[in-house]
């Protein structure tokens, strides 16, 4: 039978994770094989530097220095590229492949938040495989989820913790009551954020990653220019005892919605009340909601990186070519997928944390109030703690249902105002 | 363009779900054409009977009395099960539906766990789809999730809440202080259990998907005979409340593992750790757990019942089916399907909650320290409450790491003591 034939990859990039592709495969070959219904074979691979130590013997493998050179190769059935970056290399082996009419397999988060569509459009047109389900959340299958799992439902709005360093760094702080700086030092020895850790903590690698699932859960075009981003810099160790206190705790929230106004996606830290499931999200794990107008929320939870996740992810895509069972790359032709304009964040409603450090003088109090007055935002609750040894005053509001636009109205009062030390935190509150 | 062509429907079994697939087609029409890549029509429905009121009108569907005939009609692409029960008509109409090469879709875990490799067969045979998402945990798309995310890896272990009711009842029980006699009850008023709940709270139908789950986590074939089963009719509320003490709830955690011993399956109540992501699962929430050798746990949780996210199974599963995207029903050829032995409990060793109801007269602990003894069973810690109204005194044991074998050898030296008021209690602790 043709299906004995094997599915031959050709492997780019050799880092943790396209080292644990290969050891995934070499591990669970048999397996493999019996569920992809044929072996699936590494034969050619290719690297930057073909004589950095890996610590396994590559030799079985043919190495070619070109990758292009290796996705043209007529032995290689489909290409995996490991190598990162939104545009450079990984897009124009990407191209490369897609043009040749073979399956492409990627972990690249940056490429398809950038170029998703026209890459999309170049698998439709040759009738192959563009499969990226480690691109987004690791092991945890969400790509297939949306793409299949829930493609019933209308759905409303995804969500979820799609960020492992910020996690880490967010519930560490918390289990250790620490402070940001200090816990970003410790994650980076640790390996948990890289030396550049922008990427991470200041939201994009989530933002990617929500801009992809924004697409898949609502039929629209993937636009990650849209998505707001702020990212955990600024949140401090008292922000998270002041949120534990009201019942809350701090995640970076990526979340996207669709309405009537357009397309809302926003990736921030948010408070969000302890009874709900990604509270219970520690350490470098992800998760994931989505609530669909038929099946309700589905929630999903697993490793979000490192090798061994992403390697299964990419594995199961290509488990997935092997069997033949794919299509669309988001789950349909471009063509018919929706532009949604950019929703108004500042129409946007929901109760908000705003912490404040101010100074310890009459009438700093009534400063705020009445900008929030003015800017017709009403307090649901309001902590003021006692001066610290630098004079200086934790002031934390929590808001009834207000629009955002109020919010920003309220900041903009006080902005300039002497009586405030440094800039004034902003949290939206999950309902 | 071919794949414009509709996918056509037959719907045999008409009740709340039945009527939750009909009308998810409706509402979501626009989009589920989009995501199919080609619209999904109901032509033709069957049902027991005809005159009964479903407050819808079905008058655009043309009604067959015979399902088989359904079956077999030129315009009918696909057939969709929603009768129930694990042989008779349901089973028939498999038969004739994939015997006339047709794709079969179906929510019937029952005929699954007991037929489902014969029908798999027939399915290959034919070279046509049997899709039963909704079989396992309703809305969580966790047939696909162990068949396709998760492909790539060795599964170790698959566990998790796979019946709401029982989990309903358990969660009812703990939040309230009640008993379960008093809360099934309620749960029946509310329509939360059947009148004849014995299929739920005696743990059948979470060991009929367990069944199935453990086939696909472990490529082994389906095994229902083998599944051990203990349902929730044993636990008080005292368990629950011992149990919290300890750092644990109580809920009914269907588990199935793969080594070398053979295959272990078993639905039990157990104690769960209060930081397990299962402890969390409350209400009719369904939730599984999968553990690869490289993913790591994957969490799935959402609602495991009901009109809405039962449809949404059913439909997804018909996307596919509109998609071509589908393959072998477990996941490889059932000849590839390794046939494994009962692992003997006996052997399986863990932690354990034992609960005795006993006389308050001297010499009663001495005779169960003794029997513990005597069985090699040692104790890590143990809890007397001081006499009740009647007389009778609760006493429980968690033991350390012991053998499953010694617990029952501990029980069988207590049987017949005059000490013991009713049957003792044991409970596995989930570790």
């Amino acid at each position: 039978m043709s299906e004995q034939r094997p599915l031959r990859l050709g492997i780019v990039g050799l880092g943790t994770v396209g080292m644990g592709v290969i050891r995934l495969l070499a591990t669970n070959e048999a397996l493999i094989t019996r569920r992809a219904g044929r072996p699936i074979q590494v034969v050619a691979i290719s690297a930057r530097d073909r004589n950095k130590d890996r610590g396994v013997d590559l030799s079985a493998f043919d190495w070619v220095d070109d990758m292009h050179e290796l996705a043209l190769r007529p032995d290689v059935d489909v290409v995996v590229e490991l190598v990162g970056g939104s545009d450079g290399p990984a897009l124009t082996l990407a191209r490369t492949t897609l043009g040749a009419g073979k399956p492409f397999v990627t972990a690249n988060k940056a490429m398809l938040a950038h170029h998703g569509l026209d890459l999309a459009r170049l698998a439709e047109k040759a009738g192959v495989a563009l499969k990226y389900e480690a691109a987004v959340a690791g092991g945890i299958p969400v790509i297939k989820g949306l793409r299949e799992g829930a493609a019933a439902n209308e759905i409303s709005r995804v969500y979820g913790i799609l960020n492992g360093t910020c996690n880490y760094i967010l519930s560490t702080m918390e289990a250790e009551g620490r402070d940001f700086a200090d816990v970003l030092k410790e994650a980076q020895e640790l390996g948990y954020a890289e030396a550049d850790p922008s990427f991470d903590i200041d939201g994009i690698d989530a933002a990617h990653k929500l801009s992809i699932l924004a697409s898949l859960a609502f039929g629209t075009e993937i636009n990650f220019d849209q998505v707001d981003i702020t990212g955990i810099r600024a949140v401090i160790a008292a922000d998270i005892a002041e949120a534990a206190d009201l019942g809350y705790r701090i995640r970076l929230i990526a979340m996207a919605e669709n309405g009537t106004d357009g397309l809302f996606q926003r990736v921030h830290p948010m408070l969000v009340p302890e009874g709900h499931s990604l509270a219970h999200v520690n350490g470098s794990l992800n998760a994931i909601v989505a609530d669909g107008n038929f099946v309700g929320s589905l929630f999903f939870q697993g490793r979000g990186a490192g090798d061994g996740p992403t390697a299964s992810a990419v594995v199961a895509d290509l488990i997935d070519v092997a069997r033949d069972e794919y299509g669309d790359p988001f789950a349909m032709p471009v063509a018919s997928l929706a532009r949604q304009p950019k929703a108004d964040a500042g129409q946007r409603k929901g109760r908000y944390y705003l912490r404040f450090m101010v100074k310890d003088r009459p009438g700093v109090l009534a400063e705020i109030a009445t900008a929030m007055r003015d800017a017709g935002v009403s307090v649901e609750s309001l902590i003021q703690r006692g001066a610290t040894a630098d004079d200086s005053v934790l002031l934390v509001v929590v808001t009834h249902v207000t629009a955002q636009s109020a919010v920003t109205d309220t900041l903009h009062r006080l902005s300039g105002s002497d009586s405030l030390i440094g800039d004034p935190m902003v949290m939206h509150i999950l309902d």
